[in-house]
């Protein structure tokens, strides 16, 4: 079983109630990941609903989680031929931390046109980027990434002004990616905006949607993140991924909050 | 008072609920335009938080909204010093039609740094740009919409395969955007994908978040939408709005499905 797969496992303990785990290895400093935490609430609901798959979940993060038990209860909003919805309040210690609004479906179910506005980046590859530093975060225990682009600013503290890192994003066990993976693998690359200003401290992130369009192949995943519009402080964090075949597999957006200096 | 106050007008019926109407002109089709049914529902948050304006806000459409009565039940998630965060359940006819999550701010108490990678688009101004076409949307009674680009599509069914509309949009009565009116513009444009396929009969909105940067100055708002991955059916529409004075005053990203043909 994969690390992945242990530290997100839910347990159904009551009518609509599950019981997850936010375990070490997943923080950045003392709070663990925003898409680690979501990849427990998709756990639980992938179990809970009808259709297993995510198609677009959204989270507001009210308060920064902890290590430990988080209870997971599941309202399920309505069940529709093709998609299930529902909602997840996750709680620790009694206090809502994070508030989950899903759309689940059965993705090999999908039927339509496809067409890409936007090609796939060309950069090389996984064994000719750069890890990108950020040695001594604790989530790069479980999450190897390779620059393409943007290294710079952590092994020369050089900011490339130009709003994006692409890169490679995996298990650093070796697993490959599943469908609850994209969740948090949508949360793991470093925010956008230290290309702009260097790392910064601390980018909370406001609300997260992580909108999924294909089960990934095996492999490393391609991702492009990408910041625009920043505005008195409150930036977007946009992010593209494609699996080692070439398809595109999910997108994201955030709204965070950066404070330079 | 603007036809978009009036229309999107709450009263509070009881403890966290509110009582709107979905009322005619706003439809496109049988269904409201989901933007303004989001926006009761931003009506109701701004009247029920201690903070007035929409941050963050994201709504999944469970079922189509119809005209008439809605009720809002409000929960508070949290109220922080510069934040609070609320949920929404909209109801019709004992259905729940649209759950929304929120985060509302003071936006004018914002600060800190500000940068764009993606400039304002350049082209001609409300007066040199050409009417939508959809005269038989109910909506248009409602809404004004100027096309820098696409507008051949609708005037003469050639679609110009760019994913993306340009132009500006604005009250029919004239009346000034407020923070609230960002939530319904959000939704207003016809959706990219029309650039692509032509006007396509129905393109269900999934969820849709709109962040908002800031209140716009009066006068119209100039607007690019644009989608660039569609998979299987499902796509992206992202949206980007100007105000008068050139200040991003908000983004959008909805997550749609299309059926061509």
């Amino acid at each position: 079983m994969s690390q992945f797969a242990t530290d997100t496992r839910v347990e159904r303990v009551g009518d609509n109630l599950w019981r997850g785990e936010l375990r070490r290895g997943w923080r950045i400093g003392a709070v663990p990941n925003g898409g680690y935490v979501l990849a427990v609430a998709g756990r639980a609901l992938s179990e809970a609903l009808p259709h297993r798959d995510p198609l677009a979940v959204n989270a507001f993060y009210l308060a920064p989680a902890d290590l430990g038990p988080v209870e997971c209860r599941v309202e399920l909003l309505r069940a529709g031929r093709s998609i299930s919805h529902a909602e997840v309040k996750m709680y620790q210690q009694g206090e809502l931390r994070v508030q989950v609004t899903a759309a689940y479906t059965d993705l090999d179910a999908l039927s339509g046109e496809t067409w890409s506005g936007a090609p796939r980046p060309d950069f090389p590859g996984w064994d000719d980027c750069l890890p990108s530093g950020q040695k001594k975060l604790e989530f790069r225990e479980r999450v190897d990434i390779r620059l393409a682009s943007g290294a710079e600013v952590f092994s020369r503290r050089e900011p490339d002004g130009s709003g994006q890192f692409l890169g490679w994003v995996r298990h650093a066990d070796g697993t490959d990616p599943d469908v609850i993976s994209l969740l948090m693998f949508a949360d793991a690359f470093p925010p956008p905006a230290f290309t702009l200003f260097g790392p910064l401290h601390w980018v909370p992130t406001v609300e997260l949607t992580v909108q999924v369009r294909a089960r990934p192949a095996p492999g490393p995943l391609q991702a492009r993140l990408f910041s625009r519009h920043l505005t008195r402080g409150v930036i977007e964090e946009d992010g593209e991924y494609w699996d080692s075949a070439g398809q595109l597999v999910a997108i994201s957006r955030q709204t965070a909050r950066i404070r330079v200096g």
